[in-house]
């Protein structure tokens, strides 16, 4: 039987300025694939420089974490922004840290769309587009991390573009397999033993239990881990020992 | 006798979403090297998109017009950025300008700091080391573009990067060979024919009429142009065409 | 019979730092009431004291513009601003132009939202009201000027606030009296006369004929001009004299 | 005798959108004086608006921390802001927090500039001067907080403001009664025995040992308490404990 493989992702470079969140140096030594921050939501440039210099010291893969143009919002807040210039945003995010990841001796080796965007794409087509022609403006074919099922992957595969799908151990799924939305109760799981639970099932079975307590098939190649709550760090560590104890292979997907 | 040679060098992109300045299409007519913005002090994404297209269309070439991070003040208030910040904040408006510039076909090809940063330089040593790190950092070896006898210059060429100097045919120069501030009066020359004449001065002899009437040698290899004054297209066309009327080989320096 | 009275209200401050967009100056020497950008998407604190310094001096009402936080966008872009941070932010908004109101002898006299956040509040219950909560905070009872049958106008009426209705001399209506949108063809109506006609038409009768041709009442009190486009400020001089001509009495409504 | 009266004045929503800097809650139960940030280096509509209503449940009074525009350097970068740009920037936000504290029954009880300004303002006549020319476009005659000596403090006075000067319990003196610079090795007191000390000192003696052991008179009428390090409640705690178990009256300046 072939070994599974699941890779670590997390946000990091969330600070901006005088402001930090996570404990990024922690974290990237923890998970294998770092979601850095590009300016736009948070990471001012100096912050997003150290972050690829850690990641590039470590082995950890450094990818474009995109978003809406808004600080004060942290990038939560959902904004039609047409086409033409959200496209044109994304790729300004994509290069401006592709300098910090080039200068590190590494490179952007995937994007994943941050907070509201990331939700948006997963059934907006236009949006969705806009996203996948800023990565193709950008160049180098990079692979697209998102949700499966997703508008955001299916229109880049459809532009031949890779896609990886991920999954969350924190966070209820409906019976199709959806997130269940914050707002309700019960949608985000903060019991730690639940979510080191969780994270070995979906990795090994790539299904867990829904709401309702059926399987649903979800099948990610990456783990997304959060880093911005308290004990986040702990919670991240013993994730991975237990996987990795478990005979997991945690291995970045590029 | 070897033919003069000269580069036309202006301004462009400055506009910032509904905001416009610059006649952009007009003067990537006339000169062969646009200072795209990038974002800091003018400069969306789409905008800097749309002149990396123009100008690798006319085969004019893309510098990276790098500025304090100063909207509201359009990048001419003189800041006191620690070099840390400043290198990578250097880099990233780089890295940014360079995705839309491969997507058009061409390259980022020389660095020139905008308004407060470009005056800053030509005396802080701190502030220039910072600027010639973010464009090490950036790679690619970028040339910089200023002031004869800057620090800004002098920095990077001891640090191994090309330097190219520039001269203001509508601005007045003391006996030392330095610009007139502002402030002070008959600083910006507003007469055509005049600016004219110098411009072919600058050119063909390298050095121009001081404010006490003196000669003083300038030596520059690009002459900047201004585009955001009432005329300022039309100006740039008769000057471009006084030169080659003239026998000036007017070329990029890259 | 009675006179007819309305009331011309424009745009205006909405440039930032470098930039300009309208000519305040003249603009003000037409309008009876001035909606001023108050730094969210245009208007630099600068720009704000000078057109409360200038509506002042010209008797024009000042009114509080307010916007998503959105500079890039010009406050064009829908934004899902959570309630209370959309009440703070329009409470702020009209405190800061509070202060160069007073300085100027005057005072915030209404407020209209600005661009997607005007569109938005049409049938968005939430976010009407979350700005009446804002104007509610900011104190004073102002008074909303806004599209007729809009939730904003029901909320602000139903919280006890003045409400005041406007229409679009250069605007399309459909037969249920609301606007044509932009998108669609001839939504803007780009010629003079016509654009006289229907003003002398809104104002006189308080109807004017929709795309179909049938009468659509619309009622308003105030007739809104732009001022961002070529020959602006001619076109609103003249819709402003041909009133005066026909014995309409042109006044603000506060 | 008389007894011996102190302000205690921290810095307060320092916070911005998703970023937390200060324990607003905690610290806004020791201190008298609250200088809230206004949303140019710090400080979002939402937070000013909550700080506002919990400096008035506790009879705090609020005071306008103003700041050069900039959210990246945490407004601690000088900035050369032409002098009419910054007395417009710092009543604008003056007017904004204006509302939040109306709002909440109270109002904005005097001015303290921050971080770089503060700094520029002790020696900088134009900026100082703006700095003033700003908090009377404001109205209503504030006082300003600041060094004794400095250049705002007496420019305010000789426009007709109070002033209120303030000490530092963490920072060494030079002989000259300044503030060593915080770049100087034991530029900052960070064991609290002695800043407990110190506090008792300067409210007492209105005197303070130097670097070299001298005493020099600061006669502070306010204690300026630090919220933004690690223990920096429970330190602010015990100044306050044990200036009032030493029978000093802790009270607000207005």
């Amino acid at each position: 039987m072939s070994q599974v493989v699941i890779d670590l992702n997390a946000d990091l470079g969330e600070g901006f300025g005088r402001w930090r969140l996570t404990d990024d140096e922690q974290l990237l030594s923890v998970v294998t694939s770092a979601n850095v921050a590009c300016g736009f939501h948070a990471g001012d440039a100096a912050t997003m420089r150290k972050v690829c210099e850690l990641a590039a010291e470590r082995d950890v893969r450094v990818g474009a974490q995109v978003s809406y143009r808004d600080l004060a919002g942290f990038g939560r807040r959902a904004m039609d922004v047409p086409a033409d210039e959200l496209s044109a945003e994304v790729a300004y995010q994509i290069g401006a840290l592709e300098v910090f990841a080039r200068a590190a001796g590494t490179r952007v080796a995937y994007v994943k769309p941050h907070g509201a965007l990331y939700n948006r794409v997963v059934r907006d087509e236009e949006q969705a587009g806009a996203v996948v022609d800023g990565v193709l403006l950008a160049g180098g074919g990079l692979p697209l991390l998102g949700l499966p099922g997703s508008r955001l992957l299916d229109v880049a595969g459809k532009a031949g573009l890779p896609t990886v799908t991920e999954a969350f151990a924190d966070r209820a799924y409906t019976d199709e397999g959806t997130l269940v939305p914050r707002a309700r109760a019960g949608a985000v799981i903060t019991e730690p033993d639940e979510v080191v639970a969780r994270s070995l099932d979906l990795a090994r079975s790539g299904s867990v239990a829904s709401v309702t307590g059926r399987r649903v098939d979800v099948g990610a190649r990456s783990l997304c881990l959060h880093g911005d709550t308290p004990g986040a760090v702990a919670l991240a560590r013993e994730v991975r020992a237990r996987l990795e104890a478990d005979g997991v292979d945690v291995r970045a997907f590029v």
